[in-house]
């Protein structure tokens, strides 16, 4: 699993009990499936279809730092299908963790359009051409 | 099933599809779903542990009105499990259903502390006594 | 009065004093008086065009759940006037209160258009037809 | 009347509509009005007490430019009564109007507090002293 | 310098140091800077180009009020630069100063276009004309 | 350079113009360089002190994707400096650049505090020990 984007937990992040807020958490998360499927189907109408279970392992606190996580599971015809985990950036303990996000491609009138990759590629790659 | 919290669908709830950001909406029902279990479990150190399956069944536009439906599928000992069910308020057509979101009340050290609740209440009932 | 929106006070919401931030309540409010009258008159181009004095009875801190009402005072020929009344939601305090709250229905062209309406109606029977 | 904080109307300030959301200006007018009364009364424990009738005169569009006017009526005991008009910085066009905005000076237990003032002052003629 | 908008310092603004967080006293920099130059070029197209050499000299908390100070440098043949001082203002101690901010007037197709402007104007002396 | 963070472009961070503002932009930088010195300094009390020239070279439009780098320019004695690039993620084209971002290590009185730190580590290698 990769990670890259990273998040600085601040005020504004926080439930009223001083912890991190779990909505605030899951759109984080869904912004971040939304645009590595964007990447990978080069298609920017690409929406959120599926989710499975989410489990809250642990949670974070003001000024702890997470990194959020991406794998992809499946390439479908119209859909790719990822794999979450945020993780605490200095101690690596999990705090989420979703098995499944399935991410559909849709064309112009908002119809599920094949996007033709079967395979994770690279933007280097891509540029190289 | 009760819906209470509506949400008009402004620009900053959009992505850059022109359609409701899911990740906004996992925030709204995520936040729904505590106050919904800090109010029948009389216990603001109240968090997200689990949500099921989330199926974005349809999505909503800018300018539309949107309801967040909550009711108690369970009552653990130190869990509350809730369902939740949003939708268009004028349509009534369904934008994305939960299962199962459990909750757990916690102490003022984090644990997880039995709330002595079995069914739901009324705030107004409660207030008669 | 009905109410239904519901808010969880959260650390964004405060002011430097560790209470509600007045501006934050009066966006709440208005929001829902907005998509209030949206509801009743059938018609999404809706802005408030006046409100009545504005009595800040009581405040609300951190952690607490608030809930918005609102009531039809008179429904006018392009316009419709509201009642709102915030309160905290465990004890019932009274927050704050406005008499009136004047809507008006807009055209396409931003001209006050009659909307036709004379009374309360709910989605669910206007669904039945 | 003296016009201090300018804003300028972004997507995130708009309603469905494409125009300045109602709410989003209430908030901006009540965080002008503590922070001036909170100079003048020179307590940061200043919050608002009461709103006169607002009157939404005209309204604003994406990339307009708007300047918040705010003016002493009066000083109380424990009180600070301001008047605030809100216009287009380039037309001068008066987007809303509210004659009386009362503020309450607090102790640190949340009771009102006398102030002592009875007069406009400015900053650098304190730092004189 | 003339200083016009001010700011009260939120919770939503602090980094989790408890001080203001720097990226959203930029923010608020780079807004200031924006509307200044639209209001004296008369144009709304225009864009920060460049910022020189940000020393961040002390910091905000929490309930101070600051205020953003702009004065123009030089008007350029399609650009202006403008110099920016941010003080507390309660206590006119210097937060931040950056020397240069280059803003550029764009055409329709976002092309540097000439402004013909030469000296500071006043809003109120177009407004005779 | 080292890419990380990434960001959607998404309505909410629009100027007027319909193109990333750029003081949104300029939040996000100083998130990351602060985040980035943290966990290289291992000392959460890390604040900007200093920002190089920024050069605006290439806007970002709604639905765009860009990702955010940092690099190490010099470990100082309580000091680390960064230097940072912003591109276009599918594109790489370049949008900003900063030369050098100075964050200072405080002690807990606010004091410029010595981090011992004389090199990049990694998070995996410090978690073997």
């Amino acid at each position: 699993m990769r990670f890259h984007t990273r998040k600085w937990i601040k005020p504004q992040d926080l439930n009223p009990n001083g912890t991190l807020f779990g909505g605030r958490l899951l759109e984080w998360i869904d912004e971040e499936a939304a645009l590595y499927a964007i990447i990978q189907l080069e298609n920017s109408r690409t929406v959120t279809k599926f989710m499975s279970e989410i489990d809250f392992k642990s949670s974070a606190r003001e000024g702890d730092i997470i990194e959020i996580g991406m794998d992809v599971v499946k390439f479908g015809n119209a859909s790719i299908t990822l794999r979450s985990e945020v993780r605490n950036k200095m101690t690596r303990e999990v705090i989420i963790t979703i098995d499944r996000i399935v991410m559909v491609s849709l064309d112009e009138n908002g119809k599920a359009k094949p996007h033709g990759k079967t395979k994770i590629e690279y933007v280097k790659d891509r540029l190289k051409d």
